[in-house]
């Protein structure tokens, strides 16, 4: 088969990469060297190795779809704190986030109709896809929100309050600016009952 | 309260992202302009801006303890597919993975004694935080495995046959060796019914 251009140009920028491969890189440990972790949002826009200064060994690093503390997120922190030596976790949602975008009724509307990419526009989002849908997306919490300050100290306080979670490890919750790049400290969680 | 060196290093860090931030940067729009999303690992160890050659704006990411295909990333896949325009997939697993130190039966005997990091050494996983533990540990599904490879493939093969992934989105399996920087390709699921 024929390879596409996003996988012809991973593979060639791979290529370059091992041909540069600092050799120290390949000997890293698994647990990392700064001991932390950051949970973050999927968002193309942001590189948390760029805007928090990572380097490759650093720190784990958990994204998906808002940055939320979903319960995938927590069993990765857990097993980040846990097992593999993190003392510190880092929240960091940002502004303009897709998440504000739609709601459950909204989503579970448009998977019903077709499983295809839906457009949006000043009516809001319309499928334009060929059936069949599923009612399935209407079973899922797909955990958007509309205020993303709110949103970042209600998964600082899920994790803190998270019955797996030790209860003085400290959490740092940020907003990101994907307009200028600056990281906001919203919330900060030391203790349980402490701060938020 | 004091700030931690962690919280220092990343603030003072983005002080200095945000100094030199490229004003065009700020104006990209949320979805990905290369159409398409990785799911990988939280490992420290992988930058896949790096490896698989990202700059902001490009692509998707989403990154779990083990890169693998829990329902909260397929949450983050089929919102980036049907609502924010990529149109492939990558999952990206890594050689020496943490996932493959334990299993559910040790993670949950683990966390019934404390909630406090363990240790381990050649006789395997030993607890010596001060309890309480929680049993909630081993209700959990860790998502551990033994063989990269067939991990590779049972997250491409679950991904693909999800009722809410469209059939037809190519989805390319990889495994990232942490000593090398090199991605091998490991699966490809085109259609339902074809390759994996």
């Amino acid at each position: 088969m024929s390879k596409s251009e996003n996988v012809r140009q991973v593979e060639a920028t791979n290529a370059e990469y091992l041909a540069n491969f600092d050799p120290n890189l390949g000997k890293l440990p698994t647990p990392p060297a700064r001991k932390f972790a950051i949970l973050t949002c999927m968002d193309a826009r942001m590189d948390p190795a760029k805007f928090a200064g990572l380097s490759e060994g650093d720190a784990h690093v958990i994204r998906n779809a808002g940055g939320r503390a979903s319960d995938d997120a927590i069993r990765s922190l857990v097993i980040s704190y846990k097992l593999l030596g993190t003392k510190e976790f880092f929240v960091i949602h940002h502004t303009d986030c897709g998440m504000a975008l739609f709601n459950n009724q909204i989503m579970g509307d448009l998977l019903s109709q077709s499983l295809e990419q839906a457009v949006v526009d000043e009516n809001g989002w319309r499928d334009v896809g060929q059936g069949p849908g599923s009612p399935d997306g209407g079973k899922i919490d797909w955990l958007t929100f509309t205020d993303a300050r709110e949103a970042v100290i209600d998964d600082v306080k899920k994790i803190r309050h998270h019955p797996l979670i030790p209860k003085n490890i400290p959490i740092y919750g940020y907003l990101y600016d994907v307009r200028s790049g600056k990281l906001e400290e919203i919330a900060q969680a030391t203790e349980i009952g402490k701060a938020v």
